[in-house]
């Protein structure tokens, strides 16, 4: 697959780069959803289309390929700074309950489309595998003061993500069936040990 | 997908029932690789088959439908009872340490294709769901003195499957490029924490 350019909004005047920005944001909505559902292989840019309610040629003005249209879709910024606190216990707190909170807020958030559609696109794994390694675990590691600090930061992120996982994509009963404050107050004392070690 | 029986081995004599149960063993081997690959949708008999280098009619004769083929293919025990120790902290290292080898063992244990494909696959994620509810977790639970047992149970395993997916099937930077004793001693009392609560 060749990464064309992504051409710039089609839009001329103001109204209708409001228009193109709406349109924008419908593709990329149902592209979340398909790219969900079926994962980045068998999703098709007609498929998303549909879904999106236009025409095959707009999704292509707008994004190029399918490649382009799902880097979009799954971009997400993981507010792990936001989340670093006075202690280690209130920085895995936060780091816990803003994880669920954001799945809880959109099972198709980027970040759970992207996790999915890791599992069975090298594409995909690949851009989770960047997103990670270069943004979340670098700044989180800056908050742990111990001994391997970047792994320590990694495993969390890991730990996480399979509780998440099991909560949302899974629906794991148990973890599923629990409420948030429930699963951050069980969950926060593992974290904690993890980025502030008792020796 | 209606569920068709099994048919016995259609060996008669001692010789052909060791031929059966070889040929039965390279069907569900080359099973676990596509699955692996293509997920539980986009797998065929016929693509089995011929990773196998067996008729098409063979896997037929042998397994029915894809859904048993499948099944019998991701089938597997977890070891948790023999995983409980003296302390919780034996207890957390064993199951770290036994999930991280089984995993090293092999890129396709039952247990990694079942993973990748529930993320793709309603079946598969059934099958997981039961797996877990129903075994993985009461048996672990029947080991940790603490409120909540049942689901401090379950969020180990979600932990646990959350560092060994990052590892083994998304190959993330950090978790994958360190050896397992030092993941172990650093899961260790994270798990510990959770199975084992100080107050």
């Amino acid at each position: 697959m060749t990464s064309e350019p992504v051409p710039e909004s089609p839009a001329t005047s103001e109204g209708g780069e409001r228009k193109g920005q709406r349109t924008r944001r419908r593709i990329l909505d149902a592209a979340r959803g398909v790219f969900a559902n079926l994962g980045y292989e068998r999703a098709t840019i007609r498929g998303i289309a549909a879904a999106a309610g236009v025409d095959k040629s707009s999704v292509i003005q707008y994004f190029g390929t399918k490649q382009n249209l799902f880097r979009e879709a799954v971009h997400w910024t993981i507010p792990v700074a936001d989340a670093i606190g006075d202690t280690p216990e209130q920085t895995a707190e936060n780091l816990a309950r803003g994880m669920l909170a954001a799945w809880a807020a959109d099972p198709n958030s980027p970040m759970a489309v992207l996790l999915r559609a890791s599992m069975t696109s090298e594409d995909a794994a690949e851009i989770l595998r960047n997103h990670i390694t270069s943004s979340a675990t670098p700044t989180l590691a800056t908050a742990i003061d111990a001994p391997d600090a970047r792994l320590r930061a990694a495993l969390l992120g890991a730990m996480l993500m399979g509780v998440a996982s099991q909560r949302y994509l899974l629906q794991m009963p148990d973890v599923a069936d629990v409420d948030i404050d429930k699963l951050v107050r069980l969950i926060t004392p593992a974290l904690q040990a993890l980025i502030s070690p008792a020796e």
